[in-house]
């Protein structure tokens, strides 16, 4: 409605008097929304327009899981305690039912757009917008045989790239995490700025970041019908070996060519990484692990290889991926970069998973660098400094 | 949570096989979502857990307000009346909070990120994706000294723009909607899609597309409190009058001269097109009517001049805009086209606002084109339309 938009966008811009001195609403939020808010501790204040409900929890997915209180408008608020840094996913459950929150920009997390608060890192600013140059990112749409269908990706080029059309660039594949998709390193990452910003600090070479869409299934297939049947079962089993070889015949079959063909890249093993955070980064293991000659820097944020999932945490190191670890100096001649990181406030299983594997990485003679994000969970505050120590590493 | 993600994107591939067989899951769903779903009449199934509620209501922002009814399951369901084709953009009440629907993609609208549903057209595919040339969509930030903020804006660059580095582009900036952004021109219009398909078949001249953010406010200034201020009232008008002057000043003394120094543009006014819709339409006869040094070819879809807005319905065809109007020899000669659309199901006082200012630019011998959508009202299968009809008709 035309007047309604213009209503609604000027009310947006309405400023109330009674909010403590030190809440600001969140960077993350839509056009003038007062709510989320944070101050400089790090709580969250939420609001809610829910007036006839009669329960509303705040859901923050990884941390407080809190009662909301009414209040005699029909909204309802709470605050938290003092969160980690970051940016955190959460929804409100209103009598049950989970909803995103309106005041919120909408992140696709968790197989849903998700709401998220942004909390500050106090002096901390290597994913701010600055006064670099940028680069831009691109949407492309590429056919891909392996699943017949369109698939869309985020491609960033460092700036400059318009005008110096005679440098090629290597290029950074880069993985979102499961229930995420290619719009996670952009949106709740801020890869683009935070590559911008090494790139013009000179920490960083110039390259390409390709963020592609993570999930697959090979055409002509239906999906498995998992019903019912428990995640540690063969046929899960078997459905997750499926999407994730489809997922890599996809990378190195269609996405790859498409990349190699529309941007000036050095289409060569020495100038093309992988990285991905979580089930990105299981997927990273697999697919450079299983075609070395088309990678030679690897990088895995809060993520393990594909078989720890199923309990196999004390996996043979020697023999993993065709023994590809079994002779360190052949390996160290091929991978330029293993690159192995995990937040310090990340789940214990996930902690002593990633633990686990450089211990074994180690013990091999497996060259490798290892970080640990102190005080961060499994969540994107970690995955923005492993991005920030990894790719400047690239490409040397 | 890494089994948690991997659990949850294979569950989404589960087919159910309990459906009505003519019910598809719509497209505009998210991965696997088999909600909401659509038939071949447009009708439209909506299913939304909310165990502890006691009454959800589904709200069509231009369609109907239904009750749900809860089942047994939690989940609460209901079956629409046939929509008319296109994209509508909806909300479901629990117990008085405005949800948007876990299944669907997330569409900003209304000022927030809403849930949206694609109806099909039957025998209807110009905005489909399709196995031609495809542009690319970038996302830029500019620096705007007239808001004293970095802006995001959208660009569509033609196929082609890549590789014949030695050719350059008119440019059409297309704005959004009151309550939408940048995003929705992409996102809700599939403009890409429209301009690939159009361009393929010969019909359109390749050009570029910029899609810029319609809100703005001076730097330096406050926002306004109009709390308990009537939109009818001198303050609104005032509020609005300046939120369009600081977008006039952005789009004149920022992104134009951006677009031109970042693009292979044609920079004069000969190759510069201005579209817009509903408050997009309004910025537009605004922008272009006050610079028609910068612009000669303008576009409005569902929206009028500002001043209808407060009722000036009446307006003297001959004296707005400094009396552009006034000479129709002359303004031939300068605006090559002048493009006015509407869709004959859009509320009353915008069909007679719109066939009002038709009838008036006739009646003063300004040449132009007028077009009405046949069936559909202020929504986006309107505004896909328009630009099909318009596209084509610019920098001939």
């Amino acid at each position: 409605m035309k007047q309604l938009g213009l209503a609604l966008l000027l009310m947006a811009g309405v400023s109330s008097a009674q909010e403590p001195a030190d809440f600001q609403p969140a960077t993350t939020n839509v056009w003038g929304a007062q709510y989320p808010r944070v101050d400089g501790e790090g709580r969250v204040q939420v609001r809610i327009k829910a007036p006839e409900a009669t329960e509303v929890r705040l859901n923050f997915w990884s941390g407080p899981k809190v009662d909301m209180e009414k209040e005699a408008d029909g909204f309802w608020t709470v605050t938290t305690e003092p969160l980690a840094p970051g940016l955190h996913y959460y929804t409100v459950f209103v009598n049950g039912a989970e909803m995103s929150d309106p005041g919120s920009e909408a992140f696709f997390g968790g197989g849903k757009y998700a709401s998220a608060v942004e909390v500050p890192e106090p002096g901390v600013d290597f994913y701010a917008i600055k006064d670099v140059p940028h680069g831009q990112v691109r949407e492309v749409w590429y056919h891909s045989k392996v699943t017949g269908t369109w698939r869309h990706a985020l491609v960033y080029l460092p700036a400059g790239y318009e005008k110096e059309t005679d440098v090629r660039y290597p290029v950074l594949y880069l993985q979102h995490g499961g229930g995420e998709d290619e719009t996670g390193w952009i949106r709740q990452g801020r890869a683009n700025f935070i590559m911008d910003n090494l790139i013009a600090d000179g920490s960083c070479k110039p390259m390409i970041v390709v963020m592609a869409y993570g999930y697959a299934r090979r055409a002509g297939t239906t999906p498995p019908d998992l019903s019912g049947r428990p995640f540690s079962s063969p046929e899960w089993r078997k459905a997750m070996q499926d999407m994730m070889a489809a997922f890599e015949d996809d990378v190195t079959e269609a996405l790859i060519p498409f990349v190699d063909a529309t941007y000036r890249t050095i289409a060569d093993r020495d100038h093309r990484a992988m990285a991905g955070l979580s089930m990105g980064g299981m997927q990273t293991f697999q697919i450079t692990l299983n075609n070395l000659d088309l990678f030679s820097h690897i990088g895995g944020f809060s993520g393990g290889l594909g078989r720890m999932m199923f309990g196999d945490q004390k996996l043979d190191i020697k023999t993993v991926y065709d023994g590809v670890f079994a002779d360190p100096a052949a390996f160290a001649e091929k991978v330029h970069l293993l690159w192995l990181g995990i937040g310090t406030n990340e789940p214990e299983r996930m902690l002593e998973g990633i633990r686990g594997l450089h211990a074994a990485l180690t013990e091999a003679g497996i060259e490798h660098v290892y970080w640990e994000s102190p005080g961060t969970d499994h969540e994107w505050q970690t995955w923005r400094r492993d991005l920030k120590d990894f790719a400047p590493r690239l490409f040397r």
